[in-house]
């Protein structure tokens, strides 16, 4: 390169005008079609009135739909722009640490109100039941990020939110909770005594610190009875996946005004979200034939559903009360060690990142926990950025890709996904600077009995 | 109005190439020059030498000057650039919350590295340091945003970082340490058996928790005694507020992309950098006579310096090690109540803010905690933003202008600085939303013995 680093630009950030008109659904470009959802008693595909109870049907009609350009109504643009379109960044000081000739950038998902990328379907989710009647909200929250991005879609549309905390870190991760309180949300410690899912786990176990499978029963069931109340879920389903698309439509305007094409698009991948979000836009210019783009998703080893789980029909929730969904799964029922990326530990993968994956579209790679705090770390001093343990996945996954073009000697485009800030993971970062974490692996986790 | 809120722009970002270029130093300005520093023992106006085992010849030199116009180095601009500019949002939400004819922005500062506008001047120190072959920064922190703030800075020039961290927070505040840490920072709990003074304090009271005038009293002598190794203050002095300038001055170009003008512009004060960082850039157009802007520092009501301080001389730290400083001051031994703001706890007032109070040029307000803290949860829930506790100090004063103007039947235009975010204060919302916070007042404070 001959131009200096000062002359280098250094962020991307488009006006409010350039802020996505439409959602992009990949359904519409796909060589094959998805599997459908079936209904486990008869292993049939299930029809839009199995979902009813849940979501809204606008949602619903989302989630199978095939139209390829599906649009962003008004009022949620409005409020995506509260933090929307959100900066590329080009990483000089990284590349300048790594002395590599790859040029890197990233899209920085931090900077919402919830600090994630989550709010992209959480205010949408929250538009489209308000639209549908409906008053209330209910969900689960693990680490509390979902959590965080449904209460505050919630107070924007004037919706009640009740959150389903698991116990354990309702009791650990008390500023999480604060946080979703102070957008105005309830938050029920989870097993509780407010569904009889709660009440049969307390009766068996009345000390159980709960579980996100616990927490889903229980916000299914308080949706499923109420009229005026629906579940919001912030991951895996079609229609998640697609709002998330405004990441990747908004990095391609980015990455032109960089006047640069990614060779790879990165993300972390949990249930498969922030993944789709930068990644699908893309893949249409290749399932189009217009780029020859690589993609590469990055789990955690101790929870690999991509790398080293079974491609079958499985249910989404440790109960098994949802509809059968086909994807990579290491059994519902497994329960993955307590890794501090806590957004990744999901026992499968979204049905449509694991058909594309069948498909031969993208590539999947599996990471220790130690690895990628190296890399978060390598981050931070150089970027001024503390990355969420989940996004530090990604940024292994593009450190490596980086020296691997420099032993290419190749001036390799890397693109990856920051999906959030770790401003609320402090307590994960004291423990790896104090050099307190163990790489856990896959069969530290509990498989299937 | 006749526009819909779905029409009206919600941010105001600029592009990079509208970075400033140069600080704006209000001393070209001044209808009346600034009171000088004075020796302790003389009373005698100090020289730069009294100034150079602490600081750089270039900041010294800013110190004094009074060039209106001082040029930002390229590599300060770089490094500027990966948060910077940052977005001017309009407050459209809570417009609609207050159902006020006024119209509220708020320039977001939130977004830097650190969280706040501390990297501002953060980056400068550490550039000119470097710059003068100073390889080592020595520091105090309280709530921990300064320390934050120059962990980052020198990170990204290479320098070594030593902060002195008041015990009870370095202890009450594990999340801050480690963030400080991540940049690769040494976090000391003082008092210490570092330096002389700390082991003073330690001899006399084994288990002291420390105190902000310790912390400055450990750092200043590091730096006075290692050739290497320079002190940097995070406020207060003029090159600090120099340096925040680039907020008022990306600011006003905002404001002309929003079509509109302030009639008012508000910044919390503590030692009263982030106010003068918003204010003098608009106060040089009313001081050149091209508006008639109003603007207003506001204090907590636990530690009023400009509201119910003297003005006069007095030291800038609790030892009185410093030369002597004319502002408004509570008495360099007032320790105030233990309020959520701890980044508004200082005993004075930036002299160039004392001056310009006593010119008439600015209003100053004082707000109890509770006050704040119910303008903050407004905030957050019609605007998806935690703020930082400082900060909810401008949003009261905000919230009341727009309410006087609703009253008033008024068009008001109402800018204000949020100065952080409040991530890393959700022990204190969580208070507040407990009903658990006392409103302290002046008086129960220690004032001078």
């Amino acid at each position: 390169m001959t131009v200096t680093l000062s002359r280098t630009q250094r962020r991307f950030v488009l006006p409010e005008s350039d802020l996505p008109t439409h959602y992009y659904n990949i359904a519409a470009d796909l060589p094959v079609p998805l599997p459908p959802p079936l209904h486990p008693a008869t292993r049939e595909p299930i029809g839009p009135e199995a979902l009813a109870p849940l979501f809204p049907m606008a949602l619903i009609a989302q989630e199978v739909s095939t139209e390829r350009a599906i649009e962003i109504p008004e009022e949620v643009r409005e409020a995506y722009r509260i933090y929307r379109p959100s900066p590329l960044h080009r990483a000089l000081g990284l590349e300048k640490l790594l002395d590599t000739p790859a040029r890197i950038y990233f899209k920085n998902e931090g900077v919402s109100p919830a600090g994630s990328h989550k709010p992209n379907t959480a205010i949408a989710q929250a538009y489209y039941n308000r639209e549908a009647g409906v008053t209330k909200l209910v969900t689960e929250t693990g680490a509390g990020q979902w959590g965080s991005a449904l209460s505050f879609a919630c107070s924007l549309f004037g919706l009640e939110a009740k959150v389903f905390m698991v116990k354990v870190s309702f009791e650990q991760k008390p500023y999480r909770r604060s946080f979703i309180q102070s957008f105005g949300a309830t938050v029920v410690p989870s097993p509780s005594d407010e569904t009889n899912a709660g009440r049969a786990i307390l009766a068996a176990d009345p000390d159980s610190s709960g579980s996100l499978g616990i927490a889903i029963s229980e916000a299914i069931e308080v949706a499923a009875t109420r009229e005026d109340t629906n579940y919001s879920l912030g991951s895996v389903l079609n229609h998640v996946l697609l709002h998330q698309t405004v990441i990747g439509e908004e990095a391609i305007l980015q990455m032109e005004m960089a006047g640069d094409k990614p060779d790879v698009v990165i993300g972390c991948a949990g249930g498969g979200s922030n993944f789709a979000g930068i990644a699908f836009p893309f893949m249409r210019e290749r399932l189009q034939g217009r780029a020859d783009t690589r993609f590469v998703a990055v789990e955690p080893a101790s929870c690999p559903s991509l790398t080293r789980g079974e491609y079958r029909y499985d249910f989404g929730d440790t109960a098994g009360t949802t509809p059968l969904l086909k994807m990579h799964t290491l059994g519902n029922d497994f329960r993955p060690a307590p890794i501090h990326a806590g957004g990744l530990r999901y026992h499968g993968m979204a049905p449509m990142v694991s058909h594309l994956y069948e498909l031969g579209l993208l590539e999947a790679k599996a990471y220790e926990q130690n690895a990628c705090f190296d890399a978060a770390i390598q981050f931070t001093r150089s970027e001024g950025l503390i990355p969420a343990p989940e996004s530090s996945h990604a940024i292994r996954a593009a450190i490596d890709e980086a020296l691997d073009a420099r032993e290419a000697g190749e001036e390799r485009v890397i693109l990856f996904n920051l999906s959030g800030h770790g401003f609320f993971d402090m307590a994960a970062y004291d423990a790896y600077l104090a050099g307190g974490l163990t790489d856990v692996g896959y069969d530290s986790g509990q498989p299937p009995a």
